[in-house]
């Protein structure tokens, strides 16, 4: 297979450059206020429910312009200007200059250490470095993945496509029973899509069920892209989603347990997370078509009583604050979560194998994808 | 690429006819005592504590050969009895006969139900028929793997090595960023090795490590298989670790953490686990090498204060274990435990970028393993 390291590494050089710049004129910006002898500050959105809102129009949930001051001549915030500087000048020098990209726990041992003619260390915890990092990017505008660092991997995909993976082709229909592993920086830099024949996307939020799916090549009958991400999607997943759905035109259905943590994921990959608020953007998938499993479909498929588990006090509380959430405030959300709090039972897929260790494959997803019967 | 799809389909199926068998004597052997009018008993190996040994020749953990009788007319054995049968016949018909594999949670969804006429159910938590399928494992002497049945899938691999997986071949050299997602059962029937220039293989405990180690295409300037287990190792990881230092004679070199944690994982890849004793024979890979960080490396490579943690108390808990184990009884490992212990502190890999960032790819191994410089 053909090889196409000159444009993937072109393009990779290219938005480390725009990312440099930005950090350029962040630290320009603070080099004026030091010559006009006005105390230096960073500006930062405010990452915090008080300014977290859904936008209606674009459905995803996203950050509001309140910012905050970070100033250096103030006893509780100098620090921590001192290290947001710490982590934006090793960004720029040992990751985006170099080309490299690495875990948020690196970044943190490459900046750690003690202040020379003191005790004091630049970071005594990890918990102190990954909060810098967020106000960065939301003060660059720049994704994680654009400073170079990375978060866990996570999730696995096949299905009728041919992509470039860090300059290799891969052919994602070729991949065995492991399937390609989806890294955690899937920009447009790391991977591009060649050449497919899927018609959909499935996202299954567990790997068994996934694997299922795969052994049966449930993608190759239907062509689709399979994909799970082992439980929530990581920011990889997210991203790759929105990218296929996006820049393909696929529709994308996601299958969950019912339950309200299943609901929950679904609800990320759709719109956004309040925490994450700042890359919905980028990350959400307005469209994503919610394909169960559903209360209603314990008569649906006459399941057995004895797949039911009772909802406990941690599930009824989450779907209650689930009711409240503007982004499930549609009639159709609205009855789904109140039958599930009536009904009181949640059941997990693998609950569908208790008719048929294929029962999932041959006869839920077929059945709900043709006849259209889903939630968005 | 080429496909061998029949010789692999016919391996598996010759292999699932052979388990299939053992079922099958499983249970004429108690249809051979209810003739006989004598109480039904299946004889199962005791998995505890008390009948695990080292075994110092073989150089791993073994299971020693007390049994324990699980009998039909005994109020206390009679449901285990009835479960025990259930899993059986279900992996027998369900998923040998198919061809078909699946998760530990669907078996458990595919044999739950209600008992005709009670209200008991056959198993009312996967809790109970998880220790089943152990128990039919090792009266079989069949792998769960070979049961049909699989966990979790984690952990990636890439390198100089063409594989074939369920009839795909794969080209690992050409991976991309995200490499080959290792599959939960890699017995020689799903996967096999086509041909590699690989000399030896190397295992990270990091998933972030064998991140930086891919990008920095570690693995194509020195010629190994790079393998991550992101943390413990699961059994497919094991058994394709060594199925790869057996069958291709190559030395496995392992990089964890400086920490007790980081040497439990080396001793469960290098002689297998207690609790999984009865596999250590298919998993074990007894002359791993350790390339792990070591107390020592503190000062070999001039690392700073601020990358030390602090032992906590249950560190050092688990290192005084260790100390007592019988496979870590040899002079050098003894030392090593007690370094830790003395000067009490542990390090992470990520230490080493405190130096650079790819301090590990470009000198900490290569020098580690030129040098000869690790312990078995």
């Amino acid at each position: 297979m053909a090889r196409s390291k000159t444009m993937d590494a072109s393009a990779k050089k290219r938005r480390a450059k725009e990312t440099e710049k930005k950090i350029q004129r962040l630290a320009e910006r603070v080099v004026a206020q030091i010559k006009k002898e006005a105390n230096p500050e960073v500006k930062i959105p405010i990452r915090a429910l008080s300014n977290v809102q859904f936008n209606e129009r674009k459905r995803l949930i996203e950050l509001g312009d309140r910012e905050q001051s970070r100033e250096f001549f103030n006893v509780s915030m100098a620090k921590k200007f001192m290290q947001t500087f710490l982590v934006a000048s090793a960004v720029k020098e040992h990751l985006l200059e170099s080309g490299k990209t690495t875990s948020i726990r690196d970044l943190y041992y490459m900046t750690k250490h003690t202040i020379r003619g003191s005790k004091e260390n630049t970071f005594d915890d990890q918990k102190e470095s990954d909060p810098v990092i967020e106000d960065l990017e939301v003060s660059l505008d720049s994704l994680r993945e654009e400073l170079h660092l990375f978060a866990a991997k996570r999730g696995s995909m096949v299905g009728p496509m041919v992509i470039v993976d860090a300059g290799d082709e891969i052919d994602l229909s070729r991949m065995g029973s492991g399937g390609w592993s989806i890294p955690s920086i899937t920009e447009d830099y790391v991977i591009q899509f060649k050449k497919t024949s899927a018609k959909y996307i499935l996202l299954v939020e567990k790997e068994a069920v996934w694997h299922r799916l795969n052994e049966d090549k449930f993608w190759r009958k239907h062509s689709c892209m399979l994909v799970t991400g082992n439980g929530q999607a990581t920011r990889g997943v997210r991203r790759l989603l929105q990218r296929l759905a996006h820049e393909l035109k696929l529709p994308l259905y996601v299958l969950v347990d019912n339950d309200p943590w299943g609901l929950y994921i679904y609800s990320v990959v759709k719109q956004g997370s309040i925490s994450l608020a700042y890359e919905s953007m980028r990350m959400a998938v307005p469209d994503a078509r919610f394909i169960g499993l559903r209360t209603s479909d314990f008569k649906k498929f006459g399941l057995r009583d004895d797949v039911k588990i009772a909802l406990n006090k941690e599930d009824e509380a989450r779907a209650k604050q689930m009711l409240a959430y503007p982004w499930f405030a549609k009639k159709q959300w609205q009855k789904e979560i109140k039958e599930m709090l009536k009904e009181k039972f949640k059941m997990e897929i693998e609950a569908l194998s208790n008719k048929d260790i294929s029962f999932v494959t041959d006869v839920y997803i077929p059945q709900k994808i043709k006849r259209g019967d889903y939630l968005v």
